[in-house]
């Protein structure tokens, strides 16, 4: 098995900060009723940043934090649910706005579980040459698909970017993955719908809150079981989980399920709401930047949302 | 090198036809302009089919022509620019509705060259297993986007879905690839705009026709020597060249400059348009259905667009 080192980690967030208080101005909610529900308390909203600008200055300061010049790229993968354009693809704006020439650049969509499912990804295309490096972003402005009138969905979410560049060489790796599809759900998480025929067609989220949070609490911890199974881990050996943040309260339950300490559970729900597949990247480098997650670690990150899909990787940091 | 062996192929595409004759009634065009210009005489148009039922239908086929079972596919990849949603991805819609549980599903945006990176993608995924099958397609229902008062790129695009079914025994492997992507000439070619703040922001089509003739015109013919150089082949022993359909012309003058016979050069343009992610699989269908495309044979497959991207891979038939 090669070699999966994170030389770097980064994240991007838009200027602007909306509060519950703020929400409640226009809506009928309450920074009590959205905090007890989720435990978001602020979240980041694009105003003047795009999916693209965010994922840029990503890739900037990725570059520069690991020392790397821009031409030993060879790959970068967004994963997005939110690109600015459906031609070009994040990603290939991204390559052209670093100048990372040597770059293969493509955005690939699994919603919330995009940034885990780019790790494997990004693993695999890794493999191919004895010395290679990416750029794994997950990036969104999920507020363009924000019904502002629909205060079950629009308190939520929020705009982000985080990243990190991986080098196939140095001592991590990606000890086991576990990614899994539930095509057969998917109509419980749906938005930016594009159609021809169907009047009722809008592109902002529609979710059956329920139905996600059940499949999140089932699906979740039977994930992070079966990818500690194949690494041949005990859960007690892992030294964080860092889960997509999508609501504290399900984070909590799969805590709880797995039988282990909800320190090794670290969140930022609260300051920047759900983020899909920006929110482990962001969280990731929070951890990183601050010495919590150090080399060595052994880091379960775990994805899921929108397909339906989950994803487990784990890897040694 | 493991193997990549194409077990069957599929396409499928509305049932509308529209011809040149059909939008000289409602645009100041003709047949004449339109057939010197693209090559184009007909489209499919989806009028009750989605990106969804197109791709649907195709992995029905694969599996049935291949004799495969649903539970032996471990992966499902969509190469599309206009999914019916945001999210679920296209490709997680077909798992479910082909009750494909053991199949990670993912949907990749690399515009026009989505089918060939998807092969790249798929081989390198395929490795990770000693036995291992996958599906891969490129969908598209373009007219989703297509602006029907812009005549100089509504004439231009088609609906519909083509699709391999891999696995990675037997005969069949990728000799070698070659993929870039130039995202410094992305304006050339958009399609999909969503933005909070650009009031002209609009999902059309819009492109700079002359600077992507010019790309493809130079960079496929140079992509598809450097894949030939990589796997040692003189371009005499490539069977058969299936290039992105984008326009007659641009494969006439590719042709050219690489000194091959057009007979080499396979082209359906004219009856489906530029199906973008969906053209080269479409085609390679036919060939293969017909009889022309037989095991052993050297098929370079190469795409080209938005990105802007291109990408060329050889492989043993």
């Amino acid at each position: 098995m090669s070699g999966f080192s994170i030389l770097s980690t980064a994240k991007a967030v838009p200027e602007k900060v909306v509060t519950n208080d703020d929400l409640a101005k226009i809506m009928d909610t309450s920074d009590e009723w959205i905090t007890r529900r989720t435990g978001i308390k602020t979240r980041h909203i694009a105003n003047k940043e795009t999916t693209t600008s965010l994922c840029t200055n990503v890739a900037e300061k990725l570059l520069q934090r690991a020392r790397v010049d821009v031409s030993e790229i060879d790959f970068i993968i967004v994963g997005t649910m939110s690109s600015d354009y459906q031609t070009p693809s994040t990603a290939a704006a991204v390559q052209g706005l670093i100048g990372a020439t040597n770059a293969v650049a493509f955005d690939i969509n699994a919603a919330c579980s995009g940034f885990v499912f780019g790790l494997d990804i990004l693993n695999s295309l890794l493999n191919q040459k004895v010395e290679s490096k990416g750029i794994l972003i997950g990036g969104e402005t999920l507020s363009k698909m924000i019904d502002w009138n629909d205060r079950s969905t629009a308190v939520l979410f929020g705009d982000g970017a985080g990243g990190v560049l991986v080098s196939n060489q140095g001592s991590g790796q990606i000890l086991s993955k576990d990614l899994k599809t539930y095509g057969d759900k998917g109509s419980s998480l749906t938005a930016g719908h594009m159609s021809k025929t169907d009047k009722n067609a809008d592109i902002y989220f529609h979710m059956d809150g329920r139905a996600v949070y059940d499949f999140a609490t089932h699906s979740v911890p039977a994930s992070i079981t079966r990818a500690a199974d194949v690494a041949k881990l005990d859960l007690k050996d892992i030294d964080y989980f860092v889960l997509h943040q999508a609501n504290a309260r399900i984070i909590k339950s799969v805590s709880r399920k797995l039988g282990i300490s909800i320190d090794r559970f670290p969140i930022n729900i609260n300051h920047y709401g759900n983020t899909a597949a920006a929110s482990e990247p962001i969280l990731l480098e929070e951890l990183t930047q601050h010495g919590t997650i150090t080399r060595g670690n052994i880091v379960a990150l775990s994805g899921f949302g929108g397909g339906l899909t989950t994803g487990t990787v784990i890897l040694k940091y």
